[in-house]
């Protein structure tokens, strides 16, 4: 199977904004990053190759790839996400089994991702919350993706027209792509060493005593 | 297994007053237990009880209870909650497992429980959005619940006090606790068939065209 994990090195996570600056988004992101590649290149025994699909070059600074990911490649590629993705299906297709993993997963896990490739289904979605799609495993050539809006009921319709078979994968780790400030209080929690560590030295969990919420405030 | 499906009757669902009226609260709240129960009840085989732990009597107007689940007791309790489910953890340990399935859980299907029934420990515990526990399975009599705040973390300590294993639950389905109004867009997508036809009479879809993103909003 070949991975690829799109990553938006131009202007990641701007939704974050609110509690992180312009350079804090990409350090988080690239930590992220990381982990992802980390938890996808732990997977061995069905995984062939990895590329990362960037929006623009790796910034050096925070590269975690080239640094521990020596095996994985790098294309940039900056048209929108679904041209993109489409373009990889196509050069990979029949050839072999793809699989999209977005970069802002991390609380993804080898185990998880052993889920998604163990799957069977010409096509597997992992629904993201918000209605998304996180990632994915396409194995006919028919598919396209569109990753806009409502993109997990479209993949379905998408499936269905083409005739492919569909399944979905039920993760939390995978379901939860970092996008929102709410969203950084399960990275702080459940992600990978790269995320934690970032989360941990600059944020800590507060519990409101009212209602037992939980919010990550600055250190 | 005894399975205790813990039900706010009272006041349910008071975080989503910002979209919903209290009665439509009240209505919704019934439309996601008995989901829950049909689940819970779908998973014969190692399920040998049922019961509702509810804060008062259930209403007969909107009790899916009664008319579906003639074989799921209901206990009425109106302590704090985990003063309760640690009074049915000493009156369930150490015959049989008992399960802890929270009844807002609107995402809830029987093979994602029947993961959480089949994974060994004696501890296990499905984390919930917000670091909370939205189920968990206990094995050993000496442990107890604590569900306040970063309940996820704290059960993880507990544990570890008292010497027992934990394992988790990696379920999109069991993370998504119907709590806030972004979670109503999950539950429209993903919830068991009440819950979707009581929201998709009242609600639509909205995708947002410049950032993709989706939100629910009146018919």
């Amino acid at each position: 199977m070949h991975v690829v994990v799109p990553f938006d090195a131009a202007a990641p996570k701007t939704r974050l904004a609110p509690l992180l600056d312009d350079s804090e988004r990409h350090a988080l992101a690239s930590c992220m990053l990381g982990d992802v590649l980390d938890a996808v290149t732990s997977t061995h025994e069905s995984v062939s190759t990895v590329d990362v699909l960037a929006t623009a070059p790796l910034d050096d600074d925070n590269d975690h790839h080239g640094q521990d990911h020596a095996d994985v490649g790098v294309t940039v590629d900056d048209r929108p996400l679904t041209d993109a993705v489409n373009d990889v299906v196509t050069d990979t297709l029949p050839d072999e089994p793809l699989a999209v993993v977005m970069a802002d997963l991390g609380l993804a896990t080898p185990s998880a991702l052993t889920r998604l490739y163990g799957t069977a289904g010409d096509v597997v979605l992992v629904p993201g919350r918000g209605v998304g799609t996180n990632a994915l495993v396409v194995r006919t050539p028919a598919f396209r993706v569109d990753f806009h809006g409502t993109s997990y009921l479209d993949h379905r319709l998408a499936a269905e027209r083409v005739g492919a078979s569909v399944e979905t994968v039920d993760s939390f780790r995978l379901a939860t792509d970092v996008d929102e400030p709410a969203d950084l209080v399960e990275a702080f929690v459940h992600g990978g060493p790269r995320t934690v560590d970032w989360l941990t030295e600059r944020f800590e969990l507060t519990v409101d005593d009212e209602e037992g919420r939980v919010t990550l405030d600055r250190r």
